[in-house]
């Protein structure tokens, strides 16, 4: 590999590990503010936003300079893949938090839902989950990106447990329906937020995996070039 | 361009096609799964995915072998990442098909709900967004593409609307909470791929125009090549 190709694709994991940690920080402050009520962080992450589409358009573009300049193959171009679909999921990521502080100021303006919710356990696995994404990622590594993956059924399960509830509680208190419906989605939006890094996770697996399977095209392709 | 290049990007665009047409026929039997009642329509659904799931993978295998085989710059690269962002919208839309299929199920099989909701409207605008944005791809048409996102905001209203008349519909009747909670859930899944085509058509926008701002940049490569 060349010095140069070397050090762009070095500069583009520093520059998705910057935009992870963006991400990440939305994530922790939307939860608070759900959490804590707090209506100010919650203004953060709408603001924050932004930031975080610049750097997604950034980082693609960076990508397409590195392939255009150096015409990577194997393994570094499978990396440039991956990176640019983990950015459009980060970006993602990022809108759904923007989605939960704005449930988040609803309900923070409004009497709090007497019903027992498990948020912060299922809060604690979706960090979890996205952290464990990117760590995989980072450190090509299949055995944590695997326990990601097994924990999606943990948060699927806390979201549907979070639906009975939601439910069985409108039905006894009709006056609370648009609160509860509000959690809903901010449930709904964990569990997404969670699939997403599911989904980092599986393209990690295929990319560190998926080099076995390269073998027989690279050579396929030395031949032709 | 050569040969061997052309071939495989008009081959890469039918596949594309192809899987759009696989996507646009879901949504249209989970759509109509819905309105009819009808079980097995949705059962169709649900069977159809694993092989919408398989020509994603194939779509992205051969996205990569183009970039390893042929190496191309500027408006053919450009193609490639937005047909791979294109493939991955595509698949996500067929799961939110999925998703609308296993709730008309539910809803089928229960009593329906005295509630006036204008799915038909919404339905016609999603489908009408889906086909407009695949055809502003392979027409790199940003008109169409542009129509496309005006469109996003009428199905935003729709959605809104729907959740108010169907929190009305709760609080009156709370013995409807469970099937009108999965009539929210569908209204969403229907404005989420609102959202996709839009990404979609946001690509299209992306790739046409950003060849104008990529000038600069291929004169720059050629220089260094």
């Amino acid at each position: 590999m060349s010095k140069h190709l070397q050090r762009d694709l070095d500069h583009l994991k520093d520059e998705l590990l910057a935009m992870g940690s963006m991400v990440e920080s939305a994530i922790n402050k939307a939860i608070a503010a759900l959490i804590e009520r707090n209506v100010e962080l919650a203004e953060e992450v709408l603001e924050g936003d932004t930031q975080i589409n610049l750097k997604e358009n950034q980082i693609e573009e960076e990508c397409l300079k590195i392939l255009a300049l150096h015409q990577p193959v194997a393994a570094d171009l499978r990396f440039i893949i991956v990176a640019l679909k983990v950015n459009n999921d980060l970006e993602r990521i990022a809108d759904l938090a923007t989605n939960i502080a704005e449930r988040s100021t609803y309900l923070s303006t409004h009497e709090n839902l007497d019903a027992t919710l498990d948020f912060s356990k299922m809060t604690e696995d979706v960090r979890d989950m996205v952290q464990g994404s990117l760590d995989s990622l980072v450190d090509q590594d299949t055995t944590l990106a695997q326990s990601v993956l097994s924990k999606d059924d943990d948060v699927d399960s806390i979201n549907r447990k979070m639906f009975q509830t939601l439910q069985i509680h409108m039905k006894n208190k009709p006056e609370t329906v648009e609160r509860a419906v509000q959690l809903l989605s901010v449930s709904r939006y964990l569990e997404r937020i969670a699939d997403l890094a599911t989904n980092i996770a599986e393209d990690v697996i295929f990319m560190v995996e998926g080099e076995l399977i390269r073998h027989h095209f690279t050579s396929h392709h030395k031949e032709e070039s």
